[in-house]
């Protein structure tokens, strides 16, 4: 018997999924929210966590990183198969750093989850070939973690000001960190650098 | 027989909840990303489309205008049942807009699905009372349809000339309705008001 444990935000979708799965008599199927999934004491781990890198909580502190610390080597011994989307590298990176085991796109089927799902449960590496262009992409991130950290507060509507505080730095070395993601992302300016970098899942 | 059409744009998601509302006798589902169910020439129009309104695509041109034209006064007689949440108004108000007969969280459970289909199916209002909050602010959307048009061409990026060409108006005016819409939304500044803007699905 394989448990799973499914991590996606909206019920209605992972309620209709773990149902697919719970049909399979191999595989014992629990769900739950990002939030719940990190802070629940689980009384065992399942063998194999499915988790949906869509949600902006799977990149927040109650995301992937505590899921996996917890999980993976901590509390339990799960592996990790990630459900991501080619168009956005970002979240498959994410998954790829913190050494999930199986790649599946979410334009599979729910067949090839269950097929996916049976092949980590043995140790196996699982990539759904759909998502090999994803992974070019997610290796060839042109953003330095510096620059992801200048992003992501500027997409949360921080000032150049309040960047440069929040970061310990001056105003004129963050607008130059904003001049060079505008530029290395290709975008117009600072708010299209930031629509570009949230479609592909950077920030 | 309830023919179901489900409009979602993860194949993995739709399909497994098709097979969910598939198990039940008195229903027939069919499902279709958003693109797909507007273009395509159904041979007869199900009964009930179920709309998840949070895909980009749900506002665009192969959106729920298209699919709304084509299903409810067109090509069928379908009824729209209107998946939200209600923590984004601006999904919720474009549903109502295209008369939705229903309306249900998508945090609710698959069975209430069920049961939101047999009640729109049949003719009558179907209202998930988590939703209640969401339909209030929906109702209250602080900006105008112009301010929207500034807003959503300001969240592509669009520099301030870009939407000044664009709307045919002067660099002034669009300055103002970005200062109108940066205070309307209480934002920090014109990169937090597109934030805010897009949490709430209002762009």
């Amino acid at each position: 018997m394989i448990r799973v444990l499914l991590v996606q935000d909206t019920y209605l979708l992972r309620a209709a999924l773990a149902a697919f799965l719970g049909r399979e008599p191999d595989l014992e199927v629990l769900s739950a929210s990002w939030e719940h999934a990190a802070a629940t004491s689980w009384a065992r781990w399942p063998d194999v966590c499915v988790v949906d890198m869509d949600s902006p909580d799977a990149a927040g502190p109650r995301g992937l990183r505590e899921l996996s610390a917890r999980c993976c080597a901590g509390d339990g011994t799960s592996v990790l198969l990630a459900l991501a989307t080619a168009e956005r590298p970002g979240p498959l990176r994410r998954a790829y750093e913190e050494g999930a085991l199986g790649y599946l796109s979410k334009n599979a089927s729910p067949d090839q989850l269950v097929e996916g799902i049976r092949r980590v449960a043995k140790g196996e590496r699982y990539i759904d070939e759909s998502l090999g262009y994803g992974f070019l992409e997610a290796a060839e991130i042109p953003l330095t973690r510096r620059e992801l950290s200048v992003l992501s507060l500027a997409a949360e509507g921080s000032s150049i000001g309040e960047i440069a505080r929040s970061l310990h730095l001056s105003n004129g070395t963050v607008r130059n960190y904003l001049a060079s993601i505008t530029r290395k992302t290709g975008a117009r300016n600072r708010v299209d650098a930031i629509r570009i970098s949230r479609g592909a899942g950077w920030v």
